[in-house]
């Protein structure tokens, strides 16, 4: 008898329903100039006005009419697609810009255009190992599913350390040979816990060992220094480190990813990665459109620190009603719930009773037992949407009898 | 002493470089409205306007005027970018939209987005291949490079059929066990030499054994079938192919890619794709527009018997010169040069003496001794664009003296 294939994929997806971590994709309509507002499309066919308290457009820039005007200009001027792989009628003058402009934002030689940050992981990572024989990537342990993939694709010898622990990497560094080629990857902003790798620290164990330094600047990039340059920026460390790698989809509002370097190096991984060359390249409205965010971050100061403002006012409110917010040195800010079907539970009635739309995070996202609800406010967001959203998880808390943090603040516990 | 980067990225540009096959990007602007006319931009600072003749953008929907409109519509109204994955605020109603209508196209129960056609090639193979434990791969030998990664992620068994070869096919499925899982992969129209797979004793022959099928339609989709659904459609086979894969980013004109099939197995791949999963979804400006193309497409019958005219127009004028046209039963035209070196040497050429830009297709996209120029006429390229590119070839293969076919047609030789 032939292989039942259906019963195997049923089985599959049986194992995740059970598990409650099944996942239903909300069906948004942003409103365009009124972000973060938002209406959801219901499975009963009806909609609902929201707000939007889950997305990485980090700064509303998916709605800046400089990035707006900027994609019109485009589609009117070369139309919608780039037509072809970068190599075969697929780059634009678009793309020529912009990697210029990337390139200069890191302070680096050269940049490169992906469709995705995703593919920029993986195409990156992958090819490094394939040009660098004998090559061993030193990974932290809480590195994004694409450069896991990308290390994997690599078939290369892989160390992990752990997460942000600048004394194991060392002692990995320090156990392998001198003269073998090594690379140290991590993030900047870990975007499911907020918190912020010690990059100096790490920079300084990698070159005391001879490693290559890649960071993944995803969720900094638009967000923290002067520029917009990220994490690195921020603390005068673009030097150390050797490759950047971004996304144009979160902060800069747009979509696609890159990195920056050395000029040989982004040349190498340009003449070798197959999902580099293998594809369409990213069409130039989306490109236009990154490139006038880019630009307008590099003098978005005051978007910077009204977001980092925001973020600071919605910790200390969760933090006052007990809630358990987990420790963030970043504009994210999680909220522990510790069990997938309250995850979602929560989650379902946070959009159907208060209008507040936040996607539940559980596994494979992050691991069992620490799912959670992950909130980015957005200088879009004002303090009347941080009370509403505060009220609101301070009454399903209690409904749902859910766990407050032990050192509720003494005010609260006085009441 | 600590490892050489810089020597090691450099040593292996050089091999490229002495190869004859590294790759200078056309730095173009295409003009909307007025495709295939362009501008490139030259090294030397100077533009020159020219004729794109390698575009994959079949049949100029990237400056549709009805897929323009629903993109500009679609920035006003939502904004740039979907701001999140598909399950984290980043699926639109355009997407649920689109997911619907391809479904339909391909007369299957589901669609799912990805951010390119490679992703959804790596992303559902190497999920199939994890879902289905113990599965073999037989793939066609020429099949794409995204194919041919999702098959290496997927870490399964992988069989190697000869291009076409259905016999090959057969021998190699009858020798494995009844009730082994079996996926067999192909494409409908193989890009760089424009023959088609003989689909429909291909699924016959997988389907004796039990073997899924699936088929990349990448350069079918918009062209072949009553509603440019592909080859499959016109061949009438569509029932036979479990899962189509496709692209956003050739004769649909945009960007993106998706597969469509069984509602159990596209929600097998949705819920376990790390590629599809961890990723900032397709911007809703691109969906919007490839709805609009595909529906555009569906009565779009005019504009593919043209297309396949202009094909042929060009195949018969080359032949006529006896310039060595490969045979092609599709819209794709290859010309054999055979080096690298001179390949590119004749697209220079063609470029900056003739305005004719042709890029060289060189190894690794198609084998070593096969370099070659492909051209990809459109409905917008008229007969005197072809008259224009046929003369212009035909002064440079005797100024080269390169080969001719050997059976010079008749007339020709007699004159
Ligand atoms: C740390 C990290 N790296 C890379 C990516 C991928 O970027 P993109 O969404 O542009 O594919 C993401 C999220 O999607 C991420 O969180
Ligand atoms: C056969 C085939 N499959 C898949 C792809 C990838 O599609 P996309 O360009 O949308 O990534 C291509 C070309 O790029 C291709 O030629």
């Amino acid at each position: 008898m032939s292989f039942d294939y259906q019963s195997a994929f049923e089985n599959a997806l049986g194992a995740v329903h059970r598990e409650g971590r099944y996942r239903v994709f909300a069906d948004l309509e942003r409103q365009c100039g009124r972000f973060p507002a938002a209406t959801v499309h219901l499975e009963d066919g009806s909609t609902k006005e929201i707000t939007v308290w889950c997305s990485n457009d980090y700064l509303g820039m998916g709605q800046d009419p400089r990035v707006l005007e900027a994609m019109h200009g485009a589609l009117k001027h070369v139309g919608a697609g780039a037509g072809g792989t970068r190599n075969i009628a697929g780059t634009t003058h678009y793309h020529v810009l912009l990697e210029q402009e990337l390139a200069s934002l890191h302070q680096k030689e050269a940049a490169l255009l992906f469709t995705s940050g995703y593919i920029g992981n993986e195409a990156t990572l992958s090819t490094l190992a394939r040009l660098l024989p004998g090559v061993v990537i030193l990974s932290d342990e809480l590195n994004h599913a694409s450069m896991i993939q990308g290390i994997k694709g690599g078939r290369c010898e892989k160390l992990i350390w752990r997460h942000n622990d600048v004394a194991h990497l060392e002692e990995l560094l320090a156990a392998l040979p001198e003269d073998q080629p090594k690379i140290v990857a991590f993030e900047s902003v870990y975007s499911m816990d907020g918190d912020i790798a010690p990059i100096g620290e790490i920079a300084a164990v990698a070159k005391k060992y001879g490693a290559l330094t890649y960071l993944d600047e995803v969720h900094g990039v638009g967000l923290y220094g002067e520029q917009g340059g990220g994490v690195a920026e921020r603390d005068g460390l673009l030097g150390e480190i050797d490759i950047v790698e971004g996304t144009l989809g979160k902060a800069i509002g747009v979509m696609g990813g890159y990195i920056a370097g050395d000029a040989v190096l982004v040349d190498a991984v340009r003449s070798f990665a197959s999902s580099f060359i293998f594809t369409t390249a990213l069409s130039p409205v989306l490109v236009a459109g990154a490139l006038a965010s880019v630009r307008a971050l590099k003098e978005g100061q005051e978007l910077r620190a009204l977001h980092q403002k925001r973020a600071a006012q919605l910790k200390a409110a969760l933090t006052e009603r007990g809630l358990p917010v987990m420790e963030s040195e970043s504009h994210i800010v999680p909220l522990l719930v510790g069990d997938p079907v309250h995850c979602k539970g929560i989650s379902d009635r946070l959009l159907h009773e208060y209008g507040v739309y936040v996607q539940p995070i559980n596994y494979p996202t992050v691991p069992r037992g620490t799912e959670r609800l992950r909130f980015s406010p957005t200088p879009l967001h004002t303090e009347e949407h941080i009370a509403h959203l505060v009220d609101a998880l301070d009454e399903l808390w209690a409904m749902c009898k859910l766990a407050r943090e032990e050192n509720t603040p003494l005010h609260l516990a006085a009441q």
